[in-house]
């Protein structure tokens, strides 16, 4: 069989057909997307740090900023890399484990939110918009049926499971989520987008984030547990040992991502896992958010090395698991701004911090133009 | 003596007629002006918070950006702010000191970026645009004539003296810079600008700075002493050598801010302290850059300690006195972008993140409206 056909059709199907495909021919597709992630294009990166290198300041004077401009010039390949069109990706899901009483808000709000996110109302729409970004929103696995029906045309089952006494899902489930992730992002980068952020609501999916970041950094679970939308201190001992239980039971195997996240995942959190390969795949940057989205990147990165070449982060959020899995994917947070919403809020303050880095490369003025002196300066 | 109404005419003085005041007078301008500044209106601020918290997120899970917007609501009198205009206030100047081979670039580079803010080709020009701001740039005290010479109008001084001799300035200097740098502050406040942020250039700068951050926070100069534009382990030694020296001969008293400016200060420094002042006492937010802005701010906050209310801070400079002197003021940094160029461009960043701040409060949803569920969400 030719997989390389196989990925392609993947792409284009409808998602019905994602949904009847047998766990092998998913396996499979995945297998080609994973395989064909590359490195960045080195010489183009070095390009464009030599272009900013000849700007009237300080050589690196810019930090932070410069190496945004070159990982982009090294993903696109080109030393005068052009942001097209933006999105967040906002997958949705709910997570069979809030009956543990793991989350302080009702399960309810991860459909009520789905639609305010769908009437451009919410936090993500604002900093979206404030961004220059659409927000791309798609149930992946909400429980309660949504209402027109075609809005569950994506959904790869009505939540998952409850992680504290069994798997989230099946395997074919978690391929199917991923797959699906990967698809929304396709189809997003062949309507004109080549910035992506990553976003999530999803009622208790911090828990299964934590577990995550637990099994694929090897950090204990208090070190990685936080609060979520409010937990006092005796719930967050109580979330703690429910994902303690969680990866008893399940026993998940960090060298196998897909069945980690089939055991103590999510379904926006495998989706999210499937649009960030799907990105790195098209070479296209993709931004993360918060510990959910970090989550999400930690199983890419174990499918698939070199995509963490590709993330660019954004900010620290207030859960604890956060910043563990930002180190674990060799990256560092920009923006200390405390927040811990989620829906991709953060990732979209990186936006404007992305065109900045992009401006300086082409609006700057040269030592040679301006007749500026150069020298240790 | 009606000191209101002598305040209230320098700032519609003509600068030659602020140079020619007398110290007396220009002593008690200031003191009108330090006077004046009130702290911010604690109920618009709550306000403000309680226009946050009736928004679809769990309460003050916007972290920062909820700070910046009662903040800013606390500033400007009302639970409804808006920022009508917005600048870069950039205060350049030369310092004496770098005779003593503080500096890895050459002094005559302060002047050649001069013109190049004029010409809208920097590093702030590109950043100050990208937030919708305008840069207005300011010759406090350049040491080499500038073509045409009404770019000199508002110069107090050929450069500072060499501050390991004696005083930079003499304390009238001083003053002068200081309210030279309200005046300008005022003028772009009365041009309908009410979003201000700080920036300098001036070869040599980190130096008193340093030595400022040193006196105002009682820190060792080893521990606030920086690498500025590029320099080795060797030239930092010497550097914090100089400063030493400059704080042993000049003797300056931490309790007598004017004093302290005159004698380790910078005349583009003093200027920022004043329009640190002016906005403060008209009520207008004023966004910090890195290390030489806090040690203006500093300046200003000991000599008006409520005006710390009124500054937002940006990033968190690769030079090692700025985090002590944030500190000091009572606030933190946001931005980790390992940025070290000056001009304000650290600054320039979160003109973006004012505006995604003021926007949830505008654009999003409340719970009622959304028909969410509230709780503990």
């Amino acid at each position: 069989m030719n997989t390389e056909l196989d990925f392609q059709k993947f792409h284009g199907l409808d998602p019905k057909a994602l949904g009847s495909a047998s766990e092998a021919m998913l396996e499979e597709a995945l297998e080609t997307l994973v395989s064909g992630i590359d490195r960045l294009d080195q010489s183009a990166a070095d390009k464009m740090q030599e272009r900013l290198d000849g700007k009237i300041k300080p050589l690196r004077s810019l930090g932070v900023l410069e190496d945004i401009a070159s990982q982009i010039a090294g993903i696109m390949g080109t030393p005068e890399p052009k942001i097209n069109g933006r999105a967040v990706l906002l997958m949705a899901g709910d997570n069979g484990v809030v009956v543990e009483g793991v989350s302080a808000a009702p399960q309810e709000i991860t459909a009520q939110m789905f639609y305010s996110y769908l009437r451009g109302e919410a936090g993500i729409n604002v900093l979206a918009r404030h961004g220059g970004a659409e927000v791309i929103c798609t149930d992946i696995g909400i429980v309660s049926p949504l209402d027109p029906p075609a809005l569950m045309a994506r959904r790869v089952k009505n939540g998952t499971d409850n992680i504290s006494k069994g798997p989230a899902m099946t395997r074919r489930e978690a391929l199917q989520a991923i797959l699906t992730g990967a698809q929304i992002a396709a189809e997003a980068i062949d309507a004109g987008i080549n910035l992506l952020a990553t976003g999530e609501v999803g009622i208790g999916n911090t828990t299964p984030s934590a577990a995550l970041i637990s099994v694929f950094t090897g950090h204990s679970v208090e070190e990685v547990t936080g609060r979520g939308t409010g937990l006092k201190d005796e719930a967050l001992k109580h979330k703690e040992s429910i994902i303690k239980r969680a990866i008893e039971v399940n026993q998940p195997d960090p060298a196998d991502p897909v069945g980690v996240l089939s055991k103590v995942g999510g379904l926006e959190i495998a989706a999210l896992s499937g649009a960030i390969l799907e990105a790195a795949y098209r070479r296209v940057p993709v931004i993360l958010d918060g510990i959910i989205s970090t989550a999400a990147a930690l199983a890419a990165a174990k499918l698939a090395p070199h995509c963490a070449e590709y993330m660019i982060s954004s900010h620290n959020s207030e859960e604890k698991g956060h910043e563990i899995g930002l180190r674990q994917l060799g990256i560092n947070f920009r923006l200390d701004f405390h927040m811990r919403l989620g829906e991709g809020t953060g990732a979209a303050l990186m936006f404007p911090m992305v065109d900045a880095a992009l401006k300086i490369a082409d609006e700057m003025a040269t030592f040679n133009a301006a007749g500026v002196t150069t020298g240790e300066f």
